[in-house]
């Protein structure tokens, strides 16, 4: 198959396109700046996909940031990133709006032009409870889009959406990703914080998975 | 209610925001520069928001041209834009891949991040022929996708869906449009050509629906 894949550097992205090079898949990578705070992630985007020989483009959406940005942290550089546990309900501000509808969107546009069959994203069940574009019923209402979007259906595929980070974690290590070699934090710093949601919730998922946590911390 | 929507400059999404304005509606209006050779159409749009008072921006999304571009007479400058009746099948090449779910995924988002209800585009049902994703079948998927890529519900507004481009240049006539203000030539030159597929069809509008035809077409 044939597959645009939307990759943004961390943990679950990295998995994703180790799993379909792992298939034998024909992959295409996507990485969107849409004015992150934690745009470094692209960097390392980039070197994983040369590491597989996988093409990787990066998006400009930057020009777009000031239509979503809101009061999300990510894109607003006016407000902090909180601390804490990935599931608390202070996360919520981390949202960028409409995010993933929008990487798709444009994922799906290249895999039209492109002729290819698919396009994947790394969306998994840890995410579900802050994030609603990482449901499996917003993923499900989005490939019903995929099929009408145009004459060739494109698919839209989403191998994690009921995993944990830590199976994830467990998938990659089986398949060789170098974790090292990928950035969660959302705080984009030299090392990762260690304290912000997604250190949480990386550290978490190595603890529980029990895979090896390579990853330096700002906070023991 | 409060309402973002997408403009073109064309006569569908003029009387669409007559409508809701005549409705009284609070309407926020976007239009897209996607490098579509068209793209003076801008211009249209923003004059007729300016007489409405309704607010204009224009998203720039002309970095991600270069990655649904392929074979589109509207973003592929190598590619000539045919002339024609608007349902041929040679109009194929002036579709632009994925483009309305690209443009109301970017409305949605900016949609929650004003904190309004809803997302409106003037898809009608003349487009269906060559536009997948003008059917009302692709409206109805990505209404399923903005009610849940937020946590709360974004309305996907679509009045003119089962509609034909006589029965919307009727309805605009009835609305007061200004329809001389309005630009729908693909080849985006001084006047409209009067050959290419949306100036047969925007002719034909006028000729079906009895409206007076204000336009200067360079062929007569």
């Amino acid at each position: 198959m044939k597959i645009v894949a939307i990759v943004s550097g961390g943990m679950d992205s990295a998995t994703l396109v180790h799993h379909y090079i792992n298939q034998r898949d024909e992959v295409k990578a996507l990485g969107f700046d849409y004015g992150q705070r934690h745009r470094k992630e692209l960097e390392f985007a980039e070197r994983l996909c040369n590491e597989l020989d996988v093409p990787f483009d990066v998006v400009d959406l930057t020009s777009i940031s000031k239509f979503i940005a809101g009061q999300s942290s990510q894109v607003n550089p006016d407000v902090e990133v909180p601390d804490g546990h990935y599931a608390d309900m202070t996360m919520k501000i981390t949202i960028v709006p409409n995010r993933n509808m929008i990487m798709l969107a444009v994922a799906i546009g290249h895999a039209i032009s492109l002729e290819y069959d698919a396009v994947a994203y790394g969306a998994h069940a840890g995410d579900h409870t802050i994030y609603p574009d990482c449901r499996e019923s917003f993923a499900a209402a989005m490939e019903g889009a995929a099929k009408l979007c145009d004459w060739r259906e494109i698919k839209l595929l989403r191998p994690f959406v009921n995993d944990s980070k830590a199976d994830v974690a467990k998938m990659g290590n089986g398949l060789g990703v170098n974790f090292s070699h990928t950035w969660s934090c959302y705080k984009g710093r030299d090392n990762h914080c260690g304290k912000c949601g997604t250190c949480v919730e990386r550290r978490e998922a190595f603890e529980l998975s029990g895979v090896d946590d390579p990853t330096l911390y700002e906070a023991a």
